[in-house]
């Protein structure tokens, strides 16, 4: 299947409302963790089904469900019933493969994007569906595996840093939407330390290397722009969001989140136009090592044509060429050559060839 | 005729109001289907006139007239006086080399879009028009030959589920859409998935196989973006229309669709991106191959032009060249050809050419 | 004069207010059309001045003057008097080298277009201006030359075609601009049949022929969009007209019309991607040949060189050179010259030259 | 001094309100004439000093006060305090080095633009600043240098043409806007012959001397941009104003004033788009013409290199060559030596080489 | 780190409340300025501590704290609490490395940006940030290092130019932010001066230096690009601020602020555009010169080429060549060698090649 965009024949014409796995399944089993607080209680703990969840969900606090694995559609059903979700937001939960959105309802906010990995050894960008659904004290979010992306979040509640402690859901939202951010901040500044490395090399020894190297990280810019763009817009639509379940505080840090956003995605466009250039520097480069590969040839050609014909002139074996016999001849014939030479080797210093 | 844009001289300055079939034949009978449906029943037929299906048609059922076919302009103009839809929107049904546009009534809506085939073997992709036409009980959809594009809606329509059976023309409208949008994705990832397998073969081993290719996708690619981007535009309007024939449920699904729309357009230009970069990267691969081979050229003939002089200087007939009596001057001539050559090799490795 | 964009220097710094021709006569004579109708009426006849066409004018019928020619600027100060138009609209409607305009007054309304002719034998692009003014009964149309492009307007008239015949000079103004419109769209198809043609030889056979087709093809494609990206604004401008001169019931007519002149701006923005995605890989090809020559010619240098140095080494004439004097020695070199080719045509082989 | 962007390191921190000039001086001399003009009357006079121009003014008539040379801040500063302009008004006039600008106040509009010189020997653009304020009653004009420029419309008040004797400053200020952007029209034209005229040398003959001139015409298009846009933005924002000071009657002259400063501004993206055009097709004609050169050499050498060595090897001393003893040797070697010929030029008139 | 894009891993997901010093230290030891001034009072002093400073604060005055170096995040605490400032916005202030921003609080408005230096020798260009928060009379600039870049305001100060002792910390803002523009548009130039005289040498001399400097001019450009870019957003954002912090009488000051940065905006796409160019002509020069080259090599080549082969014929040795016994046959192969050099030359003269 095409990396850059992902469509399954099977899938057309389903109903919106189905709730259908249509992504990759990732993990073997679905992971449910619960994180329960308030500024003075705190609770943490793994469950093994979504009624068991509910039991422990209390009302006063702020709940973060996190499920990771989105393979078990009956507990999508589960929670779309329980948490009076209607159908096709959940079905569009299990599309990890369509664009990062946001849908604004008056119970709750659904929103969806990508979280980036990237991968040191293999210079490639993965990325993995995140969405999250979350009304006035419960928010649920969506994973496609099991990873630590978020555990500075947890550590924050852990911790008791108060205001993340003292706030809702929406705060909550918030954190993990700035890690994401900052993360696609730090993947973009990863591949650019690549890319920037790139540009010592290109016009002293350009090879093969440098030129797969150029194709490689063009591949995966475009991939991050793919990805960072369209997530943008939804940032850009959470900050316009006139919903009740935002609470005015946090506006200032959307603000920022959304200055964050667009830094990456400068960056990107910013890296995008330096490869460009670099290809452009590398392919002009080539050609001026063609030039003087050429002249080069030229001159040692240039040089040597005309005294090997000389020579072989000499070389006849007809029964009269008068030069033959005299004493001096042969001495002559160099003579002739030396001339030739130096006239040759001054006209292309003249011409400036080296 | 040109691909990416049809025109007829005998049909400039032919009346907007005039019904006259502007496009190309692509079936020799027109077909006429009718399904017409409520939560309860369920009535599918094949009809033969339009009068024969304007009996049959039960005013509190949703009705779906499906017109394949569309040089049968008596039929077109009976279509427009049962329905009492206006001259030039039935015309324009027919122009089916025009854009996808939207037109809002107060009766009725009528929008036409593009639908695209991808033929595997040629590689190539193709475009019919689809057109639809709807008021508050009945939308009649016109195709330019026999599909079986919307099978999966008459497949839901038939085992009733639920939502489908329950809503009015403008759900079938949105889930016919809905078909063409997936379709248009899935269209772009097959010709991706072509695009992005490329990628590896440009610049181990550049072949005018691979140039053809690349000049091919770039085609097709263009005709995608010159068939989707009006279409988006078109369901940009669809979304903002403000109309009463489009009840408040199918907002989502519009805004969903929109999304989509959005992804496949996202997608084209991203893969024309890609496109561009490997063609530059092709070219700059050509150039640097052709560094290769004319290094490997330059130092074989700039080491064999010296030494051939110097044999050659030895083959001339002059009668008093001394050089040629000493016994050992075939020996020191050897000797003065391999310095010659380790020289150039050691001036070779040293511009580090090999 | 450029063709793009024409400027006379002694135009600059005139009075907006006088009436100068500032284009080139392309006409001898003026000539004047009177169509003058209503649904039951209809009359046409040629006329030789302003004054016996101002009698003609039945006050309650649409009259349509058509001016082919602009050069007789006392024609046109009669006009300005007896219509009551401006001095300055006139004065613009002289300027046959500005952009296309929209000027809207509260008696009438006054615009301004390109009308392009396609040249098959020479194919090049001419453009033509055309200015139209009207008001509640009376349209007229400023052409500078004579011609039958509005042809099919005319007998929609005369062959009473209800609609024309029913509607006042807004629809009669719409149906000439859509006749130009339609005419941009034949004449991008024309070029764009053109271009799409080259498409299959560039790989295969590229030539001098081809490139100066590109070219060719670029300008005029340069041309059109020049010509009508303007038009376009025009149009829009008459979209969100919102005079008492424009009938509700165009609108719709008007909205087409906006919908077309999209499509030609669309293609031929198209076009022009493709001509440079032609040109690229034109380029490209070239390329690629080039290095087929030049392995061709490095194979063959490269085989010969070392072996007519083989030859050279024997043909000295030095005294003293053992390997002369054995009996095998001839067969020996060849043998050497064979191991040679074999040695190199297996190293091109390996490299996969050929 | 860089061409693009001026800018003197010691005047960065500098106070807003000091009256201190900032070019560079272009005169001698300031020069000061007044034209006073109402439907009747018209006084022009050259002046000494700004008191003296102010006795001079009459407050019923429409005064055009022109300076010529803006070094002498002695000066400037009488204006301000005479006119009862703000001193950073006034400091902005000296800044002949900024963007076009528009000030809209209460009593007095402020805008400066720069207007164009193509000298037509070194095919180069210069510009200079032109800077407006007028109130109700007075317009003062500041130039940097004497010049003709304004002449067509002293010519115009002298003569009294009604329509700008009968008006006030804003209609005399749009008068000199209207020749200056006629200016910047006609310079693009005068330009763009030169561009236009490339067209036809590039593909057959090639040269550096069309290299040059498609670098410097680029330079100029570049310099004409980089000065017409910001003065299109400026005239912008004067349509766009809602000022006292701008009568009614003027505004569809600025409409058209837009109009132009849009065909100018095209032009230049037209003119432009096709320098690149030429660019690419420049350098794709250069290496089609290579592989022409290539093939000629490849076809050369591939011919008489082989017979070359066949002559070579005939040439060797072995004493036991058994060929060279029969008596058709020489005979049988061209026969094989023309074989040879014939066989690489068939081979190569089928690879269509020639 | 890369240049373009700095991001610390261990930073993503602190909390938007941490006061953590987020960029690199520049600075050994926090610097502490105060000048207090009104129109008739001034003091100018170094302090310790924050508490001394607001000690020295009178609240009738206009008070600016500079501080340079912003790694003592317990200064920071103090100023976050002394100055009654959220802690978030303390943190963002240490935030070296992100976007310029506004922030538009009722009590008080920050704003961030990047201040430019320009290193002669290196020809590269470093960004520092410049933070600044202004309530209603005092005002607080945070740099990251000491520096004499806004000595002219100081100065402005110390002189009683009366203008910026009589305003408020706003005007002192923008006096900043002026400064900080103009520096923009002159470092701009000074690059674009570099890249200006790069164009003459292109065509004539090409070389690796001219590719180098293309190169490294081009990243700069880019690196400008980026820092200015969205400066000139926070700049918008603050012209279009309805804060009453901000009084009426310097929004034109904003406004020409406005005009300047987008100056310096419009010179950097001006020169990225230009550097394209030249690398494009550049590109093609050597193309051109290339083909120069080979024209040569070939000429000699094929010249040469078939006169030696003719010495070559006759240099064999075989028993019986008739040509070689007759008296004048030397010469009449000398005939033929000079009668195909003439054939050769002529035919090169047609072409035009010399």
């Amino acid at each position: 299947m095409a990396r850059f965009l992902k469509s399954k024949k099977e899938l057309i014409g389903i109903s919106p409302d189905d709730i259908l796995f249509k992504g990759e399944q990732k993990v073997d089993k679905t992971r449910l963790r619960l994180i329960d607080y308030n500024l003075d209680e705190f609770h943490e703990m793994e469950l093994n089904s979504i009624n068991e969840t509910i039991e422990s969900l209390n009302e006063n606090n702020t709940s973060w469900i996190n499920i990771d694995g989105l393979h078990d559609t009956s507990l999508m059903k589960e929670i779309s019933s329980h948490f009076n979700i209607e159908n096709y937001i959940i079905a569009e939960v299990l599309e990890t493969h369509k664009r990062p959105k946001i849908h604004d309802y008056d119970d709750y906010i659904m929103l969806s994007t990508k979280m980036l990995q990237y991968n040191a050894e293999t210079e490639k960008i993965f990325s993995e569906n995140l969405s999250i659904i979350f009304n006035n004290n419960t928010l649920i979010s969506f994973q496609e595996r099991v990873g630590d992306f978020f555990d500075p979040v947890r550590e924050r509640i852990r911790k008791n840093r108060r205001r993340i402690r003292n706030s809702g859901p929406d705060y909550l939202a918030f954190a993990l939407l700035d890690i994401v951010v900052d993360n696609y901040i730090h993947t973009v500044s990863l591949l650019g330390e690549k890319i920037e490395e790139l540009d010592d090399e290109l016009i002293r020894q350009p090879s093969t290397d440098n030129l797969e190297k150029i194709n490689k990280y063009k591949v995966e810019v475009s991939y991050l722009r793919k990805t960072i763009k369209p997530c943008r817009e939804m940032i850009l639509g959470l900050c316009k969001l006139d919903s009740e379940l935002i609470s005015d505080q946090i506006q200032s840090h959307l603000h920022e989140l959304q200055n964050n956003i667009e830094l990456a995605n400068e960056s990107i466009d910013n890296y995008r136009d330096i490869l460009s250039d670099q290809l452009n520097i590398f392919h002009t480069t080539v050609a001026y090592k063609l030039n003087d590969i050429l002249k080069f040839l030229t001159i040692f050609s240039v040089i040597f044509i005309p005294i090997t014909f000389i020579a072989g002139i000499y070389g006849t074996n007809f029964d009269y060429i008068p030069e033959l016999h005299y004493k001096y001849s042969y001495f002559i014939m160099w003579g002739a050559i030396l001339s030739t030479v130096i006239v040759m080797i001054t006209y292309f210093k003249r011409k400036k060839w080296f």
